[in-house]
């Protein structure tokens, strides 16, 4: 009875699941891919080899959404369209934590000391705001019925947004209780769409769909509005017509200049930092979607998603303000994202199920990883990045 | 006989080491401490209560000790004072790979795509290339029996060095075969001890024992050097005596501003980048041994090792240029780092055998953790830094 109290007791210690299942692998350099179609992200080991670790399943309606990460990489936490907050476990591959948020949603932030997230809803129009510990709704703020978007986290456990109806920014102290809307811009123009804050935390700059200009906010000096003017390309004086939305994510401070694609336009527009006018114009083949630099600043990364340049990929030097490389990729290019110290770049191409590796010193392809409708790719090492 | 086949394998199985033993955290905000006198390091999870997560052991002489990260923040790269290069396993916590590399170093760095660690050694005076892969020596440089400082990883896979009796600079290409040296400067000045590479990749600087400038040469522009003035203290316009080393790993470039400790004064010189000429000083307790920019570059941490403020930190804010906040954290305050978005503080209390974590926005202490005489304290989020 003895031996097979043992052996019962081995049995149960050998079938138990072992820690082991879970994956040896750091955490700071981890591609994490949403697949578009089928409620997935795909996870990348970037520093080693491009492999293929896994997929995680079940984040709901994945049109349009967005990663961020825990302060240690472990974690990725994805907001579906349909306002599902994942919180992804990149070790044991699996969902974590799941809440639903609201109708529709289109973006997410981590506040500075890790403690909540931040979702921006379309619907209803509202921030709502997460605990991470419990993963339980710990604050929804009314936005007067306004979608908002541009979510971001800011220095001192803050959140800044924008509310795209109601024509306003708000900056909301995540590190005080019951989440008070700290600051409330108006006057900003019409209609923002999308937002960045810079690497350094300290300026906010809202895309706008109606007013021909860039709003500003600088943090360290937040009772001015800046309004930096945008170039309006030619034959488009009149009413220069929203063609296609550039996301802001991409926009480039490189030194005194910013590099920003603009709405209608089929190129960059730099920028001087000194005096907010824009200097020059970078001719590319089309609009580009997003804008892309690589970490040390000497290369502009662009694509176009749909249209006759899909494909395409362009890469523009910094220093010479030159398209210096055209690439052919794949079908349908949706995305791209340098691994931490941009030595590689990662491409989606939905069109083709896959996402290309390429070296960005000889732009040679280093490998296809097989991922389903690939749109967004996003790496653990933003985890040291404001507003990412 | 089945059976106890059975129980046999059950047995192995059971008491196999598992790989649950392996730690399950993420690895991209990991505190790696040097235990100065006992040849090891302490490593701290920043992300998860600032758990004390153990200890790796059997790390050489780690007096003015260095630590690099592999691109996913899964290892840790140290070189001893005995020119012992460690590779540290922080999930498993244990000496991965070991290799003997000369016989007194003072840093290294890997280089950008992963692969090639470079040790600058003083003893004897060369560069030694590690291959990742065999953790074996892949080259010597000899450094024309020059010790070697200042040793950084650069964009395109470069190392960069200073070679202190040499009176130059040289910049490796580990992305070549057998390692050419593609570039030497010289006329840079009398003796460089120690350098950076600013957050970008594109600025290399180099302090100078007798020379009351700092070398700077612009990685886009290499032909030419900038030599930037250093304002001398008053009372020592004669002769400027080195009273301490400043490191330089902590100058640090906020907006157009340069702000750095100064030989043989009592403070930060505020430098103009523009011009590169000193605009002010901003006065300290005594000459900061480090200066410490918060990922936000809203406020800058000095600190003084040894002499009446040994135990002292100041908090000098960026924006007014001035001492904010006097800290006692405890006996001779060795290093400092920030966790990776600057919500936190980690301060080695050498003379305590304590870490001490401040919170940055209220100045209060969150935590002491017990560590061996700490020295230096490095974060794994450095991973996608260049120059760190």
């Amino acid at each position: 009875m003895q031996l097979l109290r043992v052996l019962a007791a081995l049995i149960l210690l050998a079938t138990q699941p072992f820690t082991a299942s879970a994956g040896e692998w750091g955490t700071g350099a981890l591609m994490v891919v949403i697949e578009r179609e089928t409620g997935s992200v795909a996870v990348i080991d970037s520093a080693n080899d491009h492999k293929f670790l896994g997929r995680v399943e079940g984040l709901g309606v994945l049109h349009h959404a967005s990663i961020v990460f825990s302060r240690d990489g472990r974690y990725a936490y994805v907001v579906s369209r349909d306002s599902i907050l994942s919180k992804i476990d990149l070790i044991n591959l699996k969902v974590a934590a799941q809440v639903k948020t609201g109708e529709s949603a289109v973006g997410l932030a981590l506040s500075q000391d890790g403690k909540f997230i931040a979702i921006s809803n379309y619907k209803p129009g509202n921030i709502v705001i997460v605990s991470d510990e419990t993963f339980k709704i710990a604050k929804t703020i009314n936005a007067d019925k306004s979608k908002t978007v541009g979510m971001v986290d800011a220095p001192d456990d803050m959140f800044i947004v924008s509310l795209m109806d109601a024509n306003a920014i708000w900056i909301i102290d995540a590190g005080k209780k019951d989440f008070p809307v700290v600051k409330k811009f108006t006057d900003i123009g019409e209609k923002p769409y999308d937002a960045l804050l810079t690497p350094d935390g300290r300026y906010y700059m809202a895309g706008l769909f109606h007013s021909p200009w860039v709003t500003m906010i600088d943090l360290w000096n937040p009772e001015k509005i800046t309004k930096i003017p945008l170039p309006v390309p030619k034959g488009m004086e009149d009413k220069p017509p929203v063609l296609k939305i550039p996301h802001l994510e991409g926009w480039i401070m490189a030194e005194d200049k910013l590099f920003a694609p603009v709405v209608g336009g089929s190129g960059l527009a730099v920028i001087d930092r000194e005096t907010w006018t824009s200097k020059r114009f970078i001719e590319t083949l089309a609009h580009p979607i997003f804008a892309m630099a690589r970490p040390d600043m000497q290369q502009i990364w662009t694509n176009y998603v749909m249209g006759d340049f899909h494909d395409k990929v362009e890469v523009i030097d910094v220093k010479t303000e030159k398209v210096i490389k055209t690439l052919t990729p794949g079908n349908k290019i949706f995305h791209m994202h340098f691994t931490p110290k941009g030595r590689e770049i990662y491409i989606s191409s939905n069109g083709d199920n896959k996402v290309l590796v390429y070296d960005t010193k000889n732009f040679k392809k280093i490998k296809e990883i097989p991922v389903k409708n690939p749109s967004g790719v996003f790496c653990s090492s933003r985890l040291s990045q404001f507003g990412l």
